[in-house]
C-alpha cells in the first residue's frame, strides 16, 4: 500500500506540479484530479486509442469553451458528443455574442423585462435569438436538405469564421454527434424553417452507423464525459460495440451514484454491461467541470 | 407568517393525510413534497391548463412504471418526453421480462460473467437483447418508413398487448416525444436495421411542429419533471411560446442549481427566458424521484 | 434475485401499505425506506436491543420534534445524541415561540433589520433569545454547578413544562449527549453567566463513561442516524465497544459517500472499524430527513 | 456586466494563473474558487482582519494537513476551529504513522479482519490506537487537571516533537477549539483513564469565554470554512459578537443549500443573524475540499 502524502504547495508552482501532489496523496477528490490527468495521458499516448469525449451541461457559459477547442487542435478527441445546448452557446458566441458574469442571487422577473436569459451565475442577451435567425435566413438554402445530424452540423460548421467547437469539428473532420439536437436554440431554428413551410430532412437514427463503427473498429477506446445525459449514455451504448468496451475511462460529474440515473453511474457499472473492459483504467470525478477541466487539462497540457 | 405545525404521525394515517401533515409544516422537502401535491392537484382541476410531463432517468427499473401508466389513464398528462432508455425499459417488461432487486456493492466483472447489467441497484439480464430483437425483426416491416419520432414510438405502441406506457399512450393518443431516441436499446435496434441495409427514415425536428403547437395553442400550461436531461429542457424550451409560460410547475430533482446545468436549474430560473410564469405556481422538490413521485401521487389521487 | 415488482399506488392508501408497495419494488429510494422501516421494525421488537439515536441538523425549525418525541414516548430511543442547536430550537419551542414558514429567496440585509433569523426556509424572530436569558437568568441557581453535560441537559428538562424532547428525556429518564453543547444557544447561555462571573463547570469528558457503558452492556445495539456530524460519530465510536458492533442500523443522509467524510459515509465502513457487525442489517437512505422519516415512522408506528 | 471570458490553458502555466483565468470566466465553480482566493488574500493583507478557519471533515487522511500548518506558519489563521476526528489523526501522524491509499470498492469484513480502518478510500491501521494509548500513558500527567479545551490541545501541541497542527498552534499560541473533543479518538484515551480511575476535568464551556472575547475585539473579522459541522457553526455564533459580523468569508463545502442544514447554508444566511456583514464579501465554494483548497492556496501562496 502507497503512503498517502501530505499535499505540498510552493511559491510559484505549476499547476501540474500541484495535480502531481495531489497524485502523491492519492485520495479523494485530489487523488481522482490526478489519476484522471494520468489516464487522459496514457489514452492521449497510446496510439491505438480512440477517444470519445462527451460534453454536456451549460459549459461555454461556464468558460469551458477554449479548452474543448483545445484538446480538438490538440488531436486529444476522436469523436465528440454534445448537447444542442452547448452547440449553440458555441453558435451564439461564434456570431460575436459573449455570456456575462452575472448572479443567481437575483429576480428572475427583472431579468425578464430586461430582456436577459439566466443560466445559474451567467447571463445571456436574449437579443441573440435574433442574431441566430439572421444565420439561418442566410444560410438555411446551404444546408444539405436530407442528411444526418452530423453532417448538418458540420455544414453549420463550414458556414462560421469565428474560432468554435463546430468550425474546429468540421475543418479537422472530427465527427461531432448530438442525438437530441432537436433539444436546443439551433433545434428551434430549424423548427421555425420548418413552420415558415421550409423543408429539411435530418434522420434522427443515421449517425449510429458511424459512431457504431468508429467504436466497432478502434484497437481500443477511451471515454472522457464531462457530465452525464445523452453524451454520456450515447457513447456508452457505442462501448458495448468495441473490441473489449473502453480501456480507458473518466467522468467528471457533480451527479451522484446513489439515485440510481445513468448520469451519476460510476464508470465500473459499465463492466456488467461490457461498455467497460474489466481490465480498464479509469476514474470518477466527483466535481464541478468548471474546476476540474482546467485543472485536468492543464496537468496533461504541460506534459504533451 | 404561517407558523411551522410540528407534523403529527398517526397510526393508520393515510399517506395523503402524511402530505397535509408536511403542508402544515411547511417547510424544508416536507413543505416541498406537500407544495408538489397541492400545485399537481390545482393542474389538474384547471381545465384550461395541458400538463407536459418530463420522465427522465431510471423511473422503469426503479418501480416507477405504473405510477406513470396511471397518471396517463386518469388524464393527468397531456405530453409525454420521455428518455430512449424509460421507453426501452418499458418495453423490456411488456415483452415479459422483469428488472430484478440486486445491489451496488457488487463485483461488476462477475455480473458481466453472468450476463446481467446493473442499473444502480437493480439488475436486469442481458438476454432482453434478444427478445428486443425479435420484436423489431417481427414488426420493421409494420413500422411507417417515413415518418417522425412520434409516431414510430406510437407504431411500437399499437404492437404491444402488456401494460406499458407505450400501449397506454398509443391507446389515448397521447403525445410522446423523446428527441434523442438514438441513445436507447429501441435505437440500437433501429440501428441494427439500418446495419443490415433495411430501410427507416425518422426525422429528428419533425415533431418540433407538433409539442410547439400545443404549447402555442394551450390557455395555460404545466409542467411536470421527474429528473431533468432532455425531457425537462426540450419542455422547457417549448414553454417559452406558451401564451405567459408555464402556470404550475413542479420538479423532482436530486440535482442541484449550484452546479449551473440545466438539470439542477430551479424553475424560478425559467421566468428570466419567458418559460415560466412570473405569476405562476411552481416548486422544486430536491428528492429521489422514487421516494417523492409515489407520496406526491398517493396524495392527490385520493383527492380525485 | 426477487423481482423489481411496480409501485402500485391505490385511492386512500395508509402511509404504512405506500412503504410496503415501496419494498416490493425494492431499489433505490424506495427500497431503501421501506428496507428502513422494516430494520426500525426490527430492531424494536428485539428486546435484546439498545437503541441509540442520532439527531443533528435543523430537525425543529423543519418540523420533526413531535415525530422524535413519539419515538421518545414510544420507547423507541434508548439513547439519544443531539446537537446543541437542535435542543436550543427544541427549547426555544417549549417557551412559547414558533418557527414560521419563511423562504430562502429572500433579502437577508432586509431579515437582518426585521430581527428574523433564517434556517434555510423557516424563520426564527431573534427575540427568541431575550427569552432564553430570561429562563437562564431564572434557574441558574438550579443547575448544579459541577457536572457532566447529561446531568445539565436534564436539569434544563426538568424545569420546562412544555412538550419537549428536552423535558421527555428527563422524565422518561433516557440519556441524552450532546458533546458539543457549547455551539449552541444554550452555550451562549451559559458563556453569558461565565461572562457575568458566575460559576458552572460541565464536563467535556465525563459523559463517555455512560454511552461506553450502555454500548458495552447491551446484547445487540442498534443505530439510527438523522443526519451526521458529531451524533452520528459519537454514537459510531461508542459502538466500537459493544459486542458485537451495531447489529441494526439506518441513516438517513443528505451528504454523499463520495467526499470521505464521516457524515455521508456508508454505514458498511463501520464493519472495516468494528462499529458495525457484519452480520447486522442496515441501510443508507439518500434523502432529506423531512420526508424520510415521517414516511418511515408512519410504516413502524402503525405496526407498532 | 462583466463578460465570461473563456479559460485559456497554457502549457507549464503556474496555478496562481489558472485561478487567475477562472476569474476571468467569473462563474460556476471557476468564478468561484478565483473569487474565494481574491477574498483569502484580501483577509491576509487587512491587517485589522482576524482569520477565524474551521477544518471539519477527513482532512489528514485526505492530505490537507501540511497544507494548513502552512497556513498556520505564515499567519493566515488567528483562531483554529476543529473536529475531534482532525486532531486523532494529526496526532497518529506525528506518533509515526501514516495513512494509506486505499479504495472505497473494497470488503470491508475482510479489512476488519485485517485491523484495517477505512476512511473513504483512505486505510488506517487500528494498531494507531496502541500508539495513542502509549502517549498517553506515558503523558497523562503531565496534563493540567483541571482546564479547558484549549489549554488541554496546547498540552499535547507541547508534548509532540514532530511537525503536526496541534505542535504549530502550540507554538505559536494560535488558539485551537474542539467544542467536541470527546468526539474522537482522543477522547477515546481519556475516557479510558477515566474509565481506569484517573481524574481529569476539562470544562466544556469554558473556551467560549476566549473565542468571544476574540470576536468582540476584532476590528474586523474574516472566516474560511473547510467543511461544515460544529467547527463551522461555533464559529458562525462567535461571529455574532464581531463588531459587524464576518467581514469576509469563504467557505468550501460538499453540502447543498436546499436540505437546510447549518453545514450546507449559504454564507449569505449569516446576514440575517448579524453573523455576517451585510456590506461582507463572501463566496460560497461547492467543491470537494481536497481539489479547492490546495488550488485557492497554491493561488494566494503565490502573491504572499
Amino acid at each position: 500500500m502507497e503512503k498517502v502524502k501530505q499535499i505540498e504547495v510552493k511559491k510559484g508552482m505549476k499547476a501540474s506540479e500541484l495535480v502531481d501532489e495531489m497524485g502523491k496523496s492519492g485520495v479523494m477528490g485530489a487523488g481522482r484530479i490526478a489519476k484522471a490527468a494520468n489516464i487522459l495521458n496514457e489514452m492521449i499516448k497510446d496510439k491505438e486509442c480512440r477517444v470519445f469525449f462527451g460534453f454536456a451541461a451549460a459549459m461555454v457559459p461556464g468558460g469551458m469553451k477554449n479548452i474543448l477547442i483545445d484538446m480538438l487542435e490538440n488531436n486529444v478527441v476522436d469523436v465528440l458528443v454534445v448537447t444542442g445546448a452547448a452547440l449553440t452557446h458555441d453558435l451564439v458566441e461564434a456570431l460575436g455574442f459573449s455570456h456575462f458574469q452575472g448572479s443567481a442571487n437575483v429576480d428572475d422577473a427583472k431579468l425578464n423585462k430586461e430582456k436577459i436569459d439566466r443560466i445559474y451565475d451567467s447571463f445571456m442577451p436574449n437579443r441573440v435569438y435574433e442574431k441566430l435567425e439572421d444565420f439561418f435566413d442566410k444560410n438555411f438554402d446551404k444546408f444539405p436538405k436530407d442528411t444526418n445530424i452530423k453532417e448538418f452540423l458540420w455544414a453549420i460548421g463550414s458556414l462560421i469564421k469565428e474560432k468554435s467547437i463546430l468550425k474546429t469539428c468540421y475543418e479537422k473532420k472530427i465527427p461531432i454527434f448530438c442525438p437530441a439536437i432537436a433539444d436546443s436554440g439551433i433545434g428551434l431554428m430549424i423548427w421555425g424553417k420548418l413552420a415558415a413551410g421550409k423543408k429539411i430532412k435530418v434522420d434522427a437514427f443515421d449517425d449510429m452507423k458511424e459512431i457504431m463503427r468508429i467504436a466497432w473498429d478502434c484497437k481500443k477506446a477511451g471515454i472522457f464525459y464531462v457530465g452525464g445525459g445523452v453524451p454520456k449514455n450515447f457513447i456508452q451504448q457505442s462501448m458495448q460495440f468495441a473490441p473489449k468496451g473502453a480501456d480507458y475511462g473518466i467522468q467528471v460529474t457533480t451527479d451522484a451514484p446513489q439515485f440510481g440515473g445513468s448520469s451519476g453511474a460510476e464508470l465500473r457499472e459499465g463492466i456488467s454491461w461490457g461498455k467497460m473492459s474489466e481490465k480498464g483504467k479509469f476514474v470518477d470525478v466527483y466535481c464541478d467541470a468548471t474546476i476540474a477541466l482546467p485543472l485536468i487539462w492543464a496537468a496533461v497540457k504541460d506534459k504533451l
